[in-house]
């Protein structure tokens, strides 16, 4: 193989040592006073016995359907025999980002709290450079397993046949896809619940019902407020964009492989160029993630622009290398695939820039949004709701534009079939292009929850007000870099389902190969297909818009988005009443807690989000994974198809619509809190505070799990398509 | 023709004359006293204003789009010439029916206040019938244009193939189904508004604010939120309606003539089968509206299956009958095309019946919302979001089933791509079925402003409190029936729409038949592909879901869907607000209105509602008729068919979710007043009023006018296929 491959693990053992130097910097710093470090503790307690039952979970659900699936390899021979092995592998990895991340952030929250003491300045690089743990353990841990598992499968896989051999391999590496979106919807969706229930139950009773500030040591569920933002936005980013940035890679090699089939040489090099782009973004963000610091008294503006150039930064460096990349590797059409790559860097940036504009208070939409608390909570709702609901519009254009571009530029612009997987191959490539500075951008993000966790600390811990006036600045950038990193994650799952969604066909073909393997009556005919073209199989299936199955299918995959939302916002309901219903019986019950002379029950409140995560995660998981499964097996091939497609578009609007309306509404609150519209305590604030609360599980819920369901259908169809294939071929 | 299709313009004549009868037995009734006539006849005149100025402003686009169609007919030549009079004829006749249906409320509602007073059944008797003029002059005011165009073109169209004169017959015919859906948008967003917003300010304020009851003559906003519902509900609706009743039977002729070509006997059977269809469903349905009747003293339970008995009458009795239609028609699968009917039947019952389950709080769901109003406003919209979302599940899959179902009875179960046009003419007969009982489905659906407005109007004229009592009986009624109709106008627009998918493809070929007329150097492919089946334009246009134009016509469809519900919420939001502003200012400045001395200024709270609504509706009604033009010209049929399935897909399903979230607000709002959870004026109660307001544009503004969007792209991307066709053949 081409000698620049070693790129690829080179960069992933850079950014595991870099991971590893940042978090050992961190670590050298003092955690504070003996309050802080308690603080800590039991921040760290609450969110590793969260995570340990969550992978108890998790476990049970690997070890089923690695049997299941090695039951249908094995047992049937409908199946790669790899594929049991490539999803334990693909949910290990994730969970260990997962882990590792949060381990880093939940001990980064109290030292960034102390060092704020200092300087604003050494507070924002101890959260940041934390925040790098987690992007660049993800993305270390990505491209290692990627390249351990090509350089296995190339050793061990038989086939004389070179080109097909390619094929399989890049195939087979898809599923481990699988693994690592089974792990990441668990985490999106437990921690979902679990950081939610937490911060709905402390707002409603302390906020709205006894005025008491957020994060005040008094509301016996602060503590799970702050494992919460942990578990949720940490732990479950972090697997989510793991199986983003793996499943975007590893499609594009499957597409590669498929589309200059037949040519082993261009063959490789379309293998090649996702991995060595990954790889040199990677470097970049390492880059990047140094240039990001600041001059003490820093205004938010200025904090803002100071990341921002980190990550533009790598952004524009990744952009300019790639036409080095494709040159190298000897792509013909080496500046058209470039152009490629850029229109999914470009669509990152602007979907970025348009969530900001809809949910940051310095913009218009949000300050009307606050406007309208002066006519009561309804209003907030609704204009709310309305505001989300219009901010879908340019994300979606902008991917629309994206999609066409990225494909266009591949193709030289011929939409002929004949031409169809080259340009599904840029589309897919657009997708590693919008997430090869993930190791910047996921820092930006993990910065958030740990900024916002040194400022519950330093409340909590009682620390001078100045303390938490800076950390205060610290978390409301880390609110518009939450929101950024949200419209990113939406914007990237987007594409990356897309991807998912042609490397389906291929893995259909996979499927009638195994089964022509085992010959009968059809063998001729199925080893025929499972060399056809994409265009052959869409036509074997009758896979287009007229054919009642795929709309039926349509309908269905509409319908799981919303049916999967209103399953996790229910849950959020649920466990925030027992939250609630908890702190109110610790206020009535346990004397002297609202004067503050009695520490509150911190630990059943803990155990009230862990067990309602645990509980209530499994069914709209369960539910994730078993109907693509169902309609493979019912509607076949064209069923699938349009439950993938109308699961992705209506999942993405919907996700959009969920994270913009929430984020509106908090910075909606922010804004009253500022002192407009009666500031703090008046009724607009009271009004603002319900649409807040709303917008918790639909920004940080419902919202994120559904990039998760839009990818883990995809990943499922793809690992279930011979069983399909077995039954509808 | 065949004779039976007398049986249509008889069936008009029929439905219109008892449509006329029921009008003037309703107002030989007394209006009572002389308070009651007058709060009538501020209720009649502020209606009448509205629709004036609707008219307005549909008049301006109808002149502007009718222009637009001369010029591409006769400019170009790319369109039928008989275009834009089709298009004429519907929208007069969509207005003419809304008209009629809403000038029959005004004058019932105080004939039915006034009846109440004699006995329950007088006044159920009343209003249903009232409601049933309604009913009556859609089902037969849309016979009767079907009539008269069929024989008109018949007449006219100058084709010596026989054949190919049904199939431009059934296709220019279709066209006139644009008018109508162009009316009902600007009917479904415009009376959406309006009453929304006359209903939000007057809660908000009245309810909320100054502890007053609904209705209260003291409140400025009354009047309007009086009219409001006879805007919104009874000619909104009626239009919404009127659209889904015509278009589903020319779309199922149009498929007919076209799954047939050559066959002219068969292609004339296929064309006559809706139209008797739905000519016998006019009796059965005035047959069924005689069966309501109920006893004095009769509880809810007892109403409801009064009224179920009349409408599950008439399904049954159609559903029988249409084995005899299709036998005498002479199909040889009648009984099978038979089942594909009764399978759209049966899916609308299941439908209306899913609705009531989530929707009433006789059922648990609502109950449980109701009961999470005990932790304040904020879970209350978790709660009914989530609950709204997981209500989407079952109708969808009811409709999918339905789809397989019907598509299968009409092709044996073959899904062959020869027999595509067969079996969506069997998905596009189902719709009919669904449709054909719309007689007395939509009488139930008009009785219940009629009873809200009655109860307004003896709350208003200060009569006996036991007249309002059993007032609010006959709304408790009402407001099932209204849910019921909500998912049954879904179900029946998804159908709907689903047909006219097909008939785009329908039109894609008379298009190219029109730009092969005028000759060069493709006329002869052009010519060819006039001629060519439905599979073979879906290749030539490569309408497949690999295709990515196709993929960006999804998002962009899906993406329609959020927008324009976004853009309708928020025109009710600020419009509410300007009302809000205006009835605090009314009880601030004017003395003596709380203390009931003084008469509030009721006209200027209706001119700020018709002047909201009717600049509010302008915008988004534009963007909905635009968006599928410019995909067409941008992206070509590829993408105007991905547009319409995703905007069908993620419409239908927003729209059920929006519709039960609103109706399921509602009664738990009521259950609470009915003295659970602490009853009227408790902190439960007031929970439970934000979300009721929140509820309000979900239901009755942004949730309804979805199923226009969804028919209307539709319609648009039908008519102006000549023009796609000439910029992408």
């Amino acid at each position: 193989m081409n000698g620049l491959f070693y790129l690829v693990p080179a960069a992933a053992v850079l950014a595991l040592f870099f991971a590893w130097f940042f978090f050992r910097q961190m670590m050298k710093e003092s955690e504070g006073t003996v309050t802080m470090k308690e603080i800590a503790q039991y921040v760290r307690e609450g969110a590793m016995a969260y995570l340990r039952q969550q992978y108890k979970v998790v476990v049970v659900v690997f070890i089923v359907l690695a049997i299941f699936f090695a039951v249908l390899a094995y047992g049937f021979g409908i199946q790669n025999s790899w594929v049991p092995f490539a999803f334990l592998t693909g949910g290990f990895f994730s969970g260990l980002a997962g882990f590792i991340g949060m381990k880093t952030a939940t001990y980064a929250s109290a030292r960034t709290a102390n060092a704020t003491m200092r300087s604003l300045n050494s507070g924002l690089k101890i959260a940041f450079r934390s925040g790098a743990v987690m992007g660049l353990t993800v993305v270390g841990l990505g491209l290692l397993d990627i390249s351990i598992w090509w350089k296995v499968l190339d050793f061990f896989v038989d086939d004389a046949d070179t080109s097909h051999k390619m094929v399989v391999i890049t195939t087979t590496m898809l599923t481990f896809g699988m693994g690592a979106s089974t792990q990441a919807l668990f985490a999106r969706v437990g921690g979902g619940i679990y950081t939610k229930a937490a911060d709905v139950g402390a707002d409603i009773v302390g906020k709205v019902e006894q005025d008491i500030p957020e994060d005040d040591p008094r509301n016996p569920a602060t503590i799970a407020d702050n494992v919460g933002d942990n578990v949720g936005d940490v732990a479950g980013m972090g697997a989510d964009l793991y199986e983003s940035y793996c499943g975007s890679i590893l499609a594009t090699m499957a597409l590669g492989a498929s589309a200059f089939f037949g040519d082993t040489g261009m063959q490789m090099k379309a293998i090649l160029a996702p991995m060595t782009i990954a790889a040199l973004g990677v470097v970049f963000s390492i880059l990047g993630i140094y240039a990001v610091r600041t001059s003490e008294g820093a205004s938010l503006q200025k904090l803002l622009r100071s990341l921002n150039l980190g990550t533009n930064l790598s952004a524009v460096l990744i952009g300019v290398a790639t036409f080095g990349i494709f040159y190298l590797i000897g792509f013909e059409n080496w500046w058209q695939m470039s152009l490629s790559v850029i229109s999914g860097l470009v669509a990152g940036v602007i979907i970025g820039e348009v969530t900001e504009y809809y949910t940051s208070h310095a913009y218009k939409p949000t300050r009307k949004l606050a406007e309208s608390s002066q006519t009561g909570p309804a209003t907030v709702i609704i204009g709310g709701v309305g505001l989300g609901m219009i901010s879908t519009a340019i994300p979606v254009i902008t991917i629309a534009v994206a999609i066409i571009l990225s494909y266009g530029f591949a193709t030289g612009f011929s939409f002929d079939t004949a031409l169809l997987s080259n340009g599904l191959y840029g589309i897919s490539i657009a997708a590693v292009g919008m997430l090869s500075t993930l190791g910047i951008t996921l820092a930006t993000d993990a910065y958030g929850p740990i900024a916002d966790n040194a400022g519950g600390n330093a409340q909590m811990s009682e620390l001078d007000p100045s303390v938490r006036e800076k950390t205060d600045i610290l978390d409301a950038l880390g609110n518009t870099t939450a929101a950024t990193g949200k419209g990113f994650a939406i914007g990237s799952a987007a594409l990356t389902a897309l991807a998912l969604l042609a490397s389906y066909i291929e893995e259909i073909k996979i499927g009638f190969g195994h089964i022509a393997e085992k010959g009968g009556e059809l063998a001729d005919q199925f080893a025929q297909l499972a060399h056809s073209s994409i265009t052959q199989i869409v036509e074997h299936f009758n896979i287009t818009f007229m054919n009642p199955v795929v709309l039926v299918g349509v309908f269905i995959g509409a319908m799981m988005a919303f049916l999967f939302c209103g399953m996790t916002m229910n849950s959020v309901g649920r466990a925030a009443s027992k939250m609630v219903i908890e702190v109110r019986r610790q206020f009535r019950e346990i004397a002297g807690i609202l004067e503050g002379k009695q520490r509150p029950d911190y630990t059943s409140c803990v155990r009230i989000s862990t067990k309602a995560a645990q509980h209530e995660m499994i069914l709209p998981s369960v539910l994730a994974i078993i109907a693509p499964v169902l309609v493979g097996v019912i509607l076949g091939p064209a069923g699938v198809v349009g439950l993938l497609g109308g699961g992705l578009g209506a999942g993405f609007v919907l996700a959009i619509f969920l994270a913009n309306s929430g984020g509106a509404w908090d910075n909606a609150k922010k804004y009253v809190e500022e002192g407009n519209f009666g500031g703090k305590n008046s009724d607009c604030h009271k009004a603002t505070i319900v649409g807040d609360t709303v917008g918790d599980p639909f920004k940080d819920t419902s919202g994120p799990s559904l990039n998760i369901l839009i990818k883990l259908m995809s990943m499922v169809s793809i690992v279930m398509a011979g069983l399909t294939v077995l039954i509808h071929g």
